[in-house]
């Protein structure tokens, strides 16, 4: 078994890292950490919690095996700071701390998109999550990516759930403001465009062109639909840029092409991703969706220790859609 | 023309009073109060306002004709205290302040249902707004308790929109929390049981029975859908019944008997009242819509000013509704 | 390996009973039967099944272990006369055909309410699983029922999400009429009625009082509400009935009383069933929550299979809940 | 008094003119149209409308002053060849059939995009109503066409509510599939295009670029929320350009320039359009906004009426917005 301690226990990820790993068969949960909720009920703060679990928050932890912290951008350096945690013990950041800026002591962090790293993330102690608009964007163009077939701008519209707004209330997130609204925000200096960056061009894209990216608030609490489109004047016909994606992802557990349509809910509560491909007007035009809480954070982030410990990569992850 | 100033600009009740007086004919607004937002223009709170008002938020008023206070409950007494008004400035109170003690100095706040108090309302100087669960619960039972036929005990169940949660962030108003979602809060307990209480015993109920009411937090951001019931073994026949509340009503020119089952968007921004009759086991079932800002806060409150300046009841309020 | 075969495979509850069954270790989906659909893949039919799964429609089937019937209320009578079922091939039907009129043949459908009729159930070869109205509002009242303690009149207010009312479009789930919506329908003749009856009167509720029902359509897809009293003046006290209500479930894997009050999120996506009880105004009010797909038809009914065929009674049936 | 008819008196835009020209005080409904409900009553279709007119749908009409064509795509020409319409007789038609082939006998349509064509609105006999997202669209680009600025690809993605795709029920508004749902449809192909190339090269854009459009599916009922880009290294200054927008829209009683970014709800139940412009990469980025029932189908033809009618151009459609 595996002994597993999360940091920032109270949070939405953390919430979602409790439902898989409560179920996960390889996995003991030995503390949640929290410095705002000691001694509550885990199951008093994560409702739908009640009857499975007799955790209780701690602001004390042993070594874990992995430590998964879920602590808000930002605030991971500082609680490892604060906190000597040996190099036995690995680590999953949730957080934005090491995306970019992977190194911290002797810890150098591998970005865990398990679908371009999945061979380092196996040996690594320490892992970046991605960013869950950064995830359902680069399922959407690493294919191309790894062909360096990304030379004219890319154009990007992405709509988020709620939740990936975390569980502050906030004015955008207040129920009588959201509910059947929408609204942009961030347009164009979205943070998560570094990630996508780095990454796009990590997977083989020398030269990567500019990324027009627009984030959209929508009103549904799960889920991220993205709709990309970049200009398609190669050689490569439609069928062998469906075969390309097909072959990316052959060994890629959770992440299918589908030829019909995609719609956001195909995809919701699960640790898919799902793509869809078409060509219009001279662009190759992708739509990707994710659950921006599993694949997009902690379905992503279990994925990750999967990998880590030697486990089948979708261990504890075959959960059932919400569908609806 | 009728000059208004409103006391508690920022909230939604005054939201919904500045959209619905910004096209009154009869009113020129003279002042927003806010304590907060002083400078501030008020179409840059109330968003939906853009190009419709250059008002200003302002903390200073000269006496208008009539003053809205939209202060939240309980502070209205306290701003009574603090301001001097005239008692030939006419007072609307949205608050719950006066609905159950309606003295303040040599003010007699009359309970604005106008359905049941249309006449004391027309030569009223301070007006108690009703509560939104109050107004379209007792929409249900006046036209019975006019009549002394409450007899044995009443069930009722109520779901409300988001927005009659106000404007301030809470966990239950969180976009996460509550899209999708369904509870029970304050069942048997609920504030509004009192002013019910009385208005149904003033209307001539003299003897009241129990009242079992059970509120709802409802997914939508506007409404409330009343389900009321109690028995029926009286020896007046269903079509009697029916004809006693057509003929109830039948001088207001917003409450309405449908023959058909109701739904709540039959009255979403609009200040309809809309109920719907029907027999069972024994027992007369009463469905009951009303919006809660509007006909259950700041429509009902500009009903009251029509009254009391001697207008057309229906000055203003005659709404288009989003009927979707 | 239990192989089994779905009838009625192209609709809501067949789609939620193939989501548990892919991911159940012990089972074997033999085949999907649709009349309608044959030779389609059943992940382009159910679409977030794309990558899970390569069965397709058949109209024909070999005589599995057990057979699912999710033929839609009314038809499962029709499809045992068309088809020649063995009595060694155990039937578990989702409709409601056999749930107050048991019998057909050879057969005995046991009532399939797990947490009521385990061990009946453990040696049925058939089952006719509950209604998900009456699932919510049973595991409400079973305790009480258990001990004739129902002596008064039942009152019932209770939220249904979208899903129930199945997949064939019609005005009442047409996203524009539903959304922020709330409406009643068939108030105090609910045809789950008689099933509640007849459960709560073989729980050992001998002369059992009036229930009035009032059903409501809610704006959301999964999930049923329920609040339900009873006067109380019995001579238990509350902590004894909370005592009560812990005992009779004790041995039930899927229900739990809550302390606090519950909101219906807490339950999405699971087979669980959540109780909160408190006490007022001479009442006892009980508010239950399940999933209608889940706990309320596919969930439930894999629950019974897995009684059936001497299983843990849990296998395949611990899911992650959506929680948002 | 103008008298009026309606032509396909059921379906959503009809219901939607209804509720409009019911509170216009310059109109008389002489007669809703319907094949398929003579007789009925048009408050029991619909319902919102219970107690505000005593109209019943009828087949015959007599030749009122306009005529307002609701009948859904494609069914306006039929319509108009078999009933004989004098040219005394001012059309509107909400349908698409004489968007881009205006000519009929002797009828001209001007296209009604009354902040475009407003002065050949006045004198015209015929007007084809823009579409809801050709409207959204070209308020989002018509100063920048007027200049003839439009020289690079165009960049939209927009999102639709439900009740742009009518009254039928369809899998894609069903609210089991739509809620907390997103998907995309008609990529780069929908059918506004050719209305929204013509227009804003009528405008004064003589060679107009590629414009790239993806629909989108949203989860809400009412409005479009529109996401425009195009690249921006033209001499002009963005404060040059928003005076350009406010200066186009200065005699426009329905358009707005936002300083702050929108959301959509600013609009919905209202016949105004908003806008904000930013600018990022080298683009300038517009979003605009519209009720696809009002500013995009009934209201604006009412704001057609007016027009045509020498009324005051916002006459009868100062409505109050729903804001939540």
């Amino acid at each position: 078994m595996i002994n597993v301690s999360i940091a920032g226990g109270t949070g939405y990820t953390a919430g979602e890292l409790l439902r898989i790993l409560l179920r996960h068969p390889e996995v003991n949960i030995e503390s949640v950490i929290s410095t705002t909720s000691v001694g509550m009920p885990v199951a008093e703060m994560h409702r739908d919690l009640l009857g499975e679990t007799d955790l209780v928050f701690s602001d004390t932890f042993r070594q874990p095996d992995v430590l998964f912290l879920c602590l808000g951008h930002g605030l991971s350096r500082a609680f490892l700071n604060d906190n000597d945690i040996p190099i036995s013990c690995k680590i999953i950041d949730l957080g934005n701390d090491f995306r970019n800026n992977p190194v911290f002591n002797d810890r150098n962090f591998v970005f865990g998109l398990c679908e371009q790293n999945r061979e380092q993330i196996r040996t690594a102690d320490s892992v970046a999550n991605p960013g869950c608009f950064a995830t359902t964007i680069m399922l959407a163009l690493l294919p191309l990516a790894s062909r360096n077939l990304l030379t004219d701008e890319i154009h990007i519209h992405a709509i988020t759930g709620s939740t990936g707004a975390g569980k502050r209330p906030a004015d955008t997130t207040h129920f009588s403001y959201r509910d059947n609204n929408i609204s942009v925000y961030k347009p164009f200096t979205h943070q998560h465009l570094e990630e996508i960056a780095n990454t796009l061009t990590s997977a083989g894209n020398s030269d990567l062109p500019q990324i027009n990216f627009v984030p959209m608030r929508g009103d549904f609490t799960r889920g991220i639909f993205a709709s990309v489109y970049t200009r398609w004047d190669k050689s490569m016909s439609e069928s062998a840029v469906i075969d390309l994606y097909e072959e990316y992802y052959r060994s890629s557990p959770f992440v299918f092409v589908s030829k019909q349509p995609i719609s956001l809910k195909e995809v919701v509560n699960t640790n898919k991703g799902l793509l869809h491909i078409e060509f219009h007007n001279g662009y190759i035009h992708i739509t990707s969706i994710t659950d921006n809480l599993v694949k997009g954070a902690s379905g992503q982030a279990v994925q990750n220790m999967n990998l880590m410990f030697g486990l089948d990569e979708t261990t504890g992850l075959k959960l059932k859609g919400s569908a609806f």
